[in-house]
């Protein structure tokens, strides 16, 4: 199990990590329970306040855990993780407690009640923004309240799904295209 | 400069491509003009009907093309089209012709009237679904009613923002945990 040692970072600045793309373990908390998730779908929909678009199906036992609560938190795996992950996403919280079954070690928020996954590369605890466009889009609009990103390595090795079972791994990065930048676009 | 040769690609499975979070570039046609713009903020929202959420800044030329015309084409360059790409993001349409100034061949859709951008990997044809959520969000629901994807290579080396310059480039691609998911979720 990867193991990394978290700090506070901006929650203006989360798109460094979820822009890229990653799939994304939510965790929960409403009264006592609490769940995992996967989640391949969401966006950065601003940066002050810290705004995240998502699409969480109604299907998924978390929906209710953080639709009830306001809460959740997006946890970033690496690529260490990836079978954990797809375990996740392949099982359900009402057969199993997914912390317990995987291994996984349940943090206690700052900010919210939703544990953090201590073995996740970035944690960002978040709170239901905007809950008006669930009901026709299952579509979560959340603040980040508080993030915990790793203090290394610089850039996580992510898992991005592709859907039918693969997933890409992300690759080198670059700062060479930066001096094509326009100052104010950085 | 990059040629693909494109074929139909089920709009129904473009999360094969989008989903990862790769950059992409909208291009766009109102009234004789054309123009395009980098986007990294977009989503998944459903696969029938084939729904992308994507968030375009109002001060974006393209803003208004897209807004009025309720159409625009999604397509996705890959990393030899890099330093085009961020060119594209970091210049107007107001002052340029982007196909003219970058070298890029607009090549006619088939159901909108916006261009499709040759040299990228995949074009997905879309039309506005719900624009309830741009004055609020700056938020389009687009439905893809027209794919085209390259027919090689299988995986394209795509390019995804981080913020302040700088990009991951798209790595491995791996179906090694295909065995782990139940057959229905795949």
């Amino acid at each position: 199990m990867p193991k990394y040692t978290k700090t506070d970072f901006p929650v203006s600045n989360v798109r460094r990590f979820l822009e890229p793309g990653p799939i994304v373990l939510v965790s929960s908390s409403h009264k006592g329970e609490t769940n995992i998730m996967t989640m391949g779908w969401h966006m950065i929909m601003d940066f002050v306040p810290s705004l995240i678009g998502c699409y969480i199906w109604t299907e998924n036992h978390s929906f209710e855990l953080i639709r009830r609560s306001r809460q959740c938190v997006i946890n970033i795996p690496t690529e260490d993780l990836a079978a954990t992950v797809v375990k996740i996403g392949n099982s359900s919280g009402r057969d199993i407690d997914k912390f317990d079954e995987y291994g996984l070690t349940a943090r206690p928020g700052t900010n919210v009640r939703a544990p953090l996954i201590d073995e996740c590369y970035a944690s960002f605890e978040c709170k239901i923004a905007d809950s008006s466009l669930i009901r026709k889009y299952s579509l979560f609009v959340l603040e980040v309240v508080k993030a915990h990103v790793a203090t290394s390595p610089k850039y996580p090795k992510t898992i991005h799904y592709r859907g039918d079972g693969e997933f890409m791994i992300s690759g080198a990065n670059t700062s060479k295209y930066h001096k094509l930048f326009n100052p104010g676009m950085l």
